[in-house]
C-alpha cells in the first residue's frame, strides 16, 4: 500500500494517491508520510477529509508534523489543533522549536493556552506531562439515565468515556464508574451508589515507571491523576500506558548495555548523536578495564615462569562477566517488576550463594578435567578450577547487591547491569586468578 | 494492609480478617493469599461474598489456585468456574496437575468443556492461547438501539463490551463497533452504517510478539482473532496485551544475558532451576573463551618479549565487548520495535560503520596517549591504538549484523546479543592486537 501511494505521488497523481489513502487506517497512512517529502506532504494532507487529516496528524513524527505546522495556513491549522487530544498536543509541543510552539498558543483560545501552558510545566516522564485533561465527570446525585446523556453529550470531546470520574464540586475525586456497570445497573439509580469508591490514582509527580507498573497490576482503562488535595487534574489511559512501558523498558535495555538512553528511533538518531550517546560510557568502562591490565602487570613474574596461565584469562573473565550480567538482569528485571523488593535482600543472596555453587560445581570440573587431560598438569588445571568457582561466586554476588545497593540509593538498577559488573567482576577475577596460581603453584 | 490481614489470620481472627479484605482490590487481595498458609486461604476464601472471592481468584498465583481447586467442593467450585472468563480458565488449566485438570472439566457443562479443550490446544504464546471466547457479536441489521439493549443483557458475560464486532451468520468478521460510536449515532441508525470495516485482526497463530506490536501501534482496546475462514472465533483484551508485552520483553532481556527464559518470578524459581537455566550457555560460552586463550597462546613468543602487552588484553576485550552489545542491542530492540527491517540493513551498515570511527577516533587517541605518557614507548602505545580502532568497527559490526542475520534465519535475534558478540570480538581482537604488535614491533 506504501509503496503504491508513493509512486502515484511521484508521478503527481495526488487524487489517485487520496484514493488509496481514504481506505487506510490512520497509523498506517501516518507512516506514508514519513516517506514523502515536504511538499508532497503538505498537498495531500490538504487533500485528507478534515477528520481522518487531524486523526493522521496525530500520529505522525515531530519531523512530518513541524513540516505542516510551518506550511499550513492559520485557517488549516485551528480545526486540527481543535481536535487534537490536550495530551497529543503536549506531547507535540515538547518537540518543536519555539517559533513553532508560539504560533500554536496564538492559534489556541485563551482558556486552552493557559491549560497548554500549564501542561508543559510537569517534569517529562511524570504522570502530569503524561495525562490528558479530557474527561467525563460525573456527579454523585445524577441518575444512570442523566449520566448516560450527559456522556452522550460529551462523547465527542473525551479520550475516553468509558471509565467516568465521580467528583464534588470543588472536583475532589469521589469515585469511578464504568459504562459497564452504568450498563448493568437500572436507569433510575444513582451514580453515587453505584461507583466505587476509593478509586487507585497517582499524584502528578508520579513517574512513568510507577505509571505502568499500576496499570499491568490492575488491568485499568484508564488511571486518575490528582493533586496534592485529591483534585482531579488529568487521566492517564491505557494506550499511553503501553507507549510509557516500552519507553521504560527500551531505557532500560539500553542503560544495560551503557548506552545514554535515546528517545529517537534508531534510524532516524544521527551517528554523531550515536557516538555521542556510546562513548562517555566507553570511555569509563576502559578506564577500569586499565586497573585490570596494572593488576595483571603486577603478576609479571608469575605469568613469566609459566606462561601458559595467560591464556585461560579471557576465559575466566567471560565467564566471570556472564555470570554476573545473568544475575543482574534477574535482579534488575525483577525491581522493574516489581517482583523482588528491597526487603527480599536476603532472599536474594541466598538463592544467589546456592545457584553459584550449583553453577561452579558443573563449570569448574568441566575446566580441571581439560585442562589436566590436554596440558598433564593437575596444578594448573587446579588453579584454573579453583579460580574459577570463587569468580563465580564474586560475579553472582556482584550481580545481584549492586542493582540492589543502586535501588536503596535511589539510583537506577538498571546502571549496575553486566558491562559495569564485567568490568568490576574482571579486576576480581584476575586478582583471585593470580593469588590461586601463587598459592597453589608456589610460585 | 497486608500485614495487618496476616496478623489477623495469625491470632485466628478471620472474621475481622475479612472485614479488612472487604475494603481491598482484588489483586491487592490476591497478593495477601500468596503469604498465607494453605489452610488459613482455603478457610478466608470461603468467607469472601462470591463474586468477589472469583475475582480475587483470577489474580491469584496458580501455586494458591491449585490449592484452593483440590480443597474446595465441588458445589463451591462450580460458580467459580462459571464467573471465570475463559480466558483465564484456559491460562490457569495450564499451570495445572492432570487431576486438577480433569475435577475442572468434570464440574464444566459439555459445552464450555469442548471450548475448553479446544483453546488448550492452541500453541502456547499464539494468540489463539491468549484470545477469550467472551465477546459480543451483533449484527449488521441491528439498530443502535437494539444493539444497546443486546449489549445491557449480555454486558455480565463478556470481557469487555467497548469493542463490539459484528459478524454475518457464518460468523465471519465484517466490522467494529465501538460503543463510542454508538452513542455518537442516531439510535435509529443502523450497526451496518456505522460499523467500520475491515477491521484489523490476527490470526490464531499469531505470535505475543505480533499481537503486541499491533496493541501498541494502533492504540486498540480489543483485537479479534479470526481463523482461516476469515470467522471471528475470539478477541484479546488490552489487559493481556499489556502482560503480554511485559513477558516478550522479560524475555528478550533474560537471552540477551545468556539465560533461558523462565515464566515464573525469580523468588518463586528454585536455585536448582535457576542454575539450569544459566549453565548451558556459560558452558557453551566459557568454550568459545578457550578459543581466544589458544589464540593468546600462539603468540606466548610476542608477550613473552613484551610482557606489558599482556595487560592491555582485558581493557581491548572489554571495550570490544561492550561497543558490540551497544550495537546488538539498539538493532536488537529496534527489531523487537518494528523500528528496524530487515530491508534497513545497508543503512544499518553505513551508520555504525561511522559510528564506530568517531568513537574509535575518541578511545584510540585517548590510549596512545596516556601509553605514551606512563610507559614512554610509542610502539606499544601505537599497537594498543590501532588495535583499539579496529577492534571497535569490527565489534560494531558483529554487533549490528549478527541479530539482523539472525532475524533472516527466523531466529529470535534476542540471543545474538552481548554474551555471544562478547566473546566473539574477543577473539577477534586478541587476533588482532597481537597481528598489528607482531606488525609494528616486527617481534
Amino acid at each position: 500500500m506504501t509503496n503504491k501511494v508513493l509512486e502515484l505521488i511521484q508521478s503527481k497523481k495526488f487524487h489517485d494517491a487520496r484514493m488509496v489513502l481514504l481506505e487506510m487506517n490512520p497509523v498506517d497512512i501516518a507512516e506514508v508520510f514519513e516517506e514523502m517529502d515536504p511538499e508532497s506532504s503538505v498537498m495531500l494532507f490538504r487533500l485528507l477529509p478534515k477528520e481522518l487529516a487531524a486523526e493522521t496528524f496525530a500520529y505522525m513524527t515531530a519531523e512530518v508534523q513541524e513540516s505542516l505546522l510551518t506550511a499550513l495556513t492559520d485557517t488549516e491549522l485551528r480545526p486540527l489543533l481543535d481536535s487534537q487530544f490536550m495530551d497529543d498536543t503536549v506531547d507535540m509541543l515538547e518537540e518543536m522549536p519555539a517559533n513553532v510552539v508560539r504560533r500554536v498558543l496564538k492559534l489556541s483560545d485563551p482558556d486552552t493556552r493557559s491549560l497548554i501552558n500549564r501542561l508543559l510545566q510537569y517534569e517529562e516522564g511524570s504522570a502530569g506531562s503524561m495525562m490528558t485533561t479530557e474527561y467525563v465527570a460525573l456527579k454523585q446525585g445524577m441518575t444512570i439515565r442523566q449520566a448516560f446523556d450527559y456522556l452522550k453529550k460529551n462523547a465527542v470531546d473525551s479520550e475516553t468515556l468509558y471509565t467516568c470520574y465521580v467528583t464534588d464540586q470543588n472536583r475532589v475525586l469521589e469515585g469511578v464508574i464504568t459504562v459497564r456497570e452504568m450498563m448493568l445497573a437500572d436507569y433510575g439509580a444513582q451514580v453515587g451508589d453505584v461507583m466505587e469508591e476509593k478509586p487507585i490514582s497517582v499524584p502528578t509527580s508520579a513517574s512513568d515507571e510507577e505509571v505502568g507498573q499500576i496499570f499491568q497490576k490492575y488491568d485499568m482503562l484508564a488511571l486518575p491523576v490528582v493533586d496534592g488535595e485529591n483534585r482531579l487534574v488529568g487521566i492517564i489511559t491505557v494506550d499511553d500506558a503501553v507507549d510509557v512501558i516500552q519507553e521504560a523498558n527500551t531505557e532500560d535495555f539500553e542503560k544495560m548495555a551503557a548506552l545514554e538512553p535515546s528517545e529517537t528511533p534508531y534510524l532516524k538518531t544521527s551517528a554523531f548523536t550515536h557516538a555521542r550517546k556510546r562513548v562517555v560510557w566507553l570511555l569509563f568502562l576502559m578506564l577500569s578495564g586499565i586497573v585490570t591490565g596494572q593488576i595483571i602487570s603486577h603478576y609479571e613474574e608469575a605469568f613469566a615462569a609459566i606462561p601458559l596461565l595467560v591464556s585461560f584469562i579471557p576465559m575466566l573473565m567471560d565467564t566471570g562477566g556472564n555470570c554476573g550480567s545473568q544475575s543482574s538482569t534477574l535482579i534488575i528485571r525483577g525491581m522493574a517488576l516489581d517482583e523482588i523488593k528491597p526487603r527480599d535482600i536476603l532472599k536474594v543472596i541466598w538463592k544467589e550463594c546456592r545457584v553459584s555453587m550449583l553453577v561452579g560445581a558443573v563449570l569448574a570440573p568441566v575446566n580441571i578435567i581439560w585442562i589436566w587431560i590436554r596440558y598433564h598438569s593437575l596444578p594448573i588445571a587446579l588453579t584454573v578450577g579453583v579460580s574459577m568457582f570463587v569468580t563465580i561466586f564474586i560475579a553472582k554476588m556482584m550481580g545481584c547487591l549492586l542493582p540492589m545497593f543502586a535501588k536503596r540509593c535511589k539510583l537506577d538498577p538498571a546502571i549496575m547491569a553486566s558491562p559495569l559488573i564485567t568490568t568490576v567482576v574482571d579486576a576480581c577475577s584476575v586478582f583471585v586468578y593470580f593469588n590461586v596460581a601463587l598459592w597453589i603453584m608456589h610460585i
